[in-house]
């Protein structure tokens, strides 16, 4: 497995580290770089990421063996518009997008008798930092990507997909884009969403240069995820509203409980729910879940 | 400033913390220890944290010069009563509870005429892990302490306690107790029982096993705190109930405003929510309200 030529469209934090990762591995031999931010590219380059510039999605792609598309889900339909004709009949179309739904009706739409080179992927490696800057070789090792692949996938072209991310370091495993998106509105879109809200409703009182000053480690580590690139996460939560949505009303619902609990004093379930919590998070620390 | 006897009454991650952090400073000859678990209390005299072990408060605190009451905030009364009688008239007592006005109501019913010598005092170094094991000297450098003082306490006292926490490398900060117990209420206690809310709902569906199978290092950090000690936990959520029924009130407004949101597909909305929340946590660790 070698790429003469690898595009990126959007050398992020997920870009500009599969980039890395697929130079450190000698899989390729020229990576070329699109995206919005010229500041960003300048600092991809720099950091080696990318060997080349290129203004426009289409033209990095023009004689590619393999392109990533790593933007803002909400850019994708205007991305795969603008790299359809220019796609190599072997050529291998992935994305780092971490809605799959949307994602694979927008190539639907946009990729035409190109559909077959698509395989939408979604690397599970997201972090607080964003941009080239914070790029690494070593983003994905251990971590998973899904792949929700579509009938109409040569099973080469499949192969070739995972055996990328799987030199990536990447765990790799395969779920329907369905599936794909029930799973992450629970356990990464939800809490991504809280964590946001949390802070700015502290942010948002009169007195929140005192709360503030007196939140520890505990909430830094729970709002971490509220450092996320806001319109990255805006598109996420956009594309996966009504599965998003089922998650907020259920948690909603299980605030209630717990408020119910508190107003009665009922100290006992509380310490069941938290004993619970923790026996479960503990297993899933151990591994058991894996 | 110098203990010739310390009792520590719960010698957890807090008690025996403080323990090694007076015994680094040469502050004290010798510590006390009193406690449920005799595991606990063994592996804290073997860490060094304690030399001796007592079976009962009342005795670790006789002939003190300095006790400090560490244990689940629901436990205190029972423990000022045993003490109370046991207290030389210049023993500096205080505590490590994270909620306050239920401590000061429980010392005022069960110190009597000793109320003078107690300086409420909590701590801001909590950790997911418990226990003496997981006790280091170093805790609570850099970290925060609130004093919450009687109008009983002499100015000596108070001085003593907010010298001895300094000499733990705290920065010490006063407050009444509404307002302490209001502020963790929303930056502390409402995270905790959001990340164990959060944790018990994924733990209990059917596809547990395969929504942890997919949780990252996003919901690693959110629920962290879902780890901790569920039993203190249970305490602070019922002591201070009425303060985290209003703030779980007003976040689950927070949450209506955003399922509106997102019902509204208001993409604008949902990305300025979340730049100011980044911008706000930013902020927050640039240090602009400390």
């Amino acid at each position: 497995m070698y790429f003469e030529k690898v595009a990126i469209v959007g050398v992020g934090l997920i870009g500009g580290s599969f980039s890395l990762a697929l130079k450190q591995n000698k899989l390729c031999r020229q990576v070329v770089g699109a995206g919005r931010s010229a500041a960003n590219l300048d600092e991809a380059r720099a950091r080696g990421a990318i060997d080349a510039i290129e203004r426009e999605p289409g033209a990095a792609a023009r004689g590619a063996d393999l392109v990533l598309v790593a933007a803002p889900v909400a850019q994708f339909e205007k991305i795969f518009l603008a790299i359809a004709p220019q796609l190599k009949p072997d050529c291998l179309v992935m994305d780092a997008g971490s809605t799959k739904r949307d994602v694979v009706e927008a190539a639907r739409r946009a990729l035409g008798a190109k559909l077959a080179q698509f395989v939408p992927s979604h690397p599970i490696a997201g972090a607080e930092k964003s941009g080239a800057a914070a790029a690494s070789a070593a983003l994905f090792r251990g971590k998973r990507v899904v792949l929700t692949p579509l009938a109409e996938n040569a099973p080469a072209m499949l192969e070739k997909a995972a055996a990328v991310w799987g030199a990536c370091g990447a765990r790799v495993s395969r779920m329907a884009p369905e599936e794909h998106d029930a799973v992450f509105a629970a356990v990464s879109h939800l809490p991504h969403l809280l964590a946001y809200a949390l802070v700015n409703d502290i942010a948002s009182r009169p007195e929140a240069a005192q709360l503030f000053g007196y939140a520890a480690g505990g909430f830094r580590d729970f709002t971490r995820i509220a450092s996320s690139h806001p319109e990255m996460w805006r598109d996420i939560c956009t594309a996966n509203r009504d599965r998003l949505l089922q998650e907020l009303a259920r948690f909603g619902a299980q605030l209630e409980k717990i408020g119910k609990i508190l107003r009665d004093a009922d100290a006992k379930a509380l310490e069941k729910l938290f004993t619970d919590a923790r026996a479960a998070r503990e297993r899933w620390l151990n591994g058991e879940y894996e």
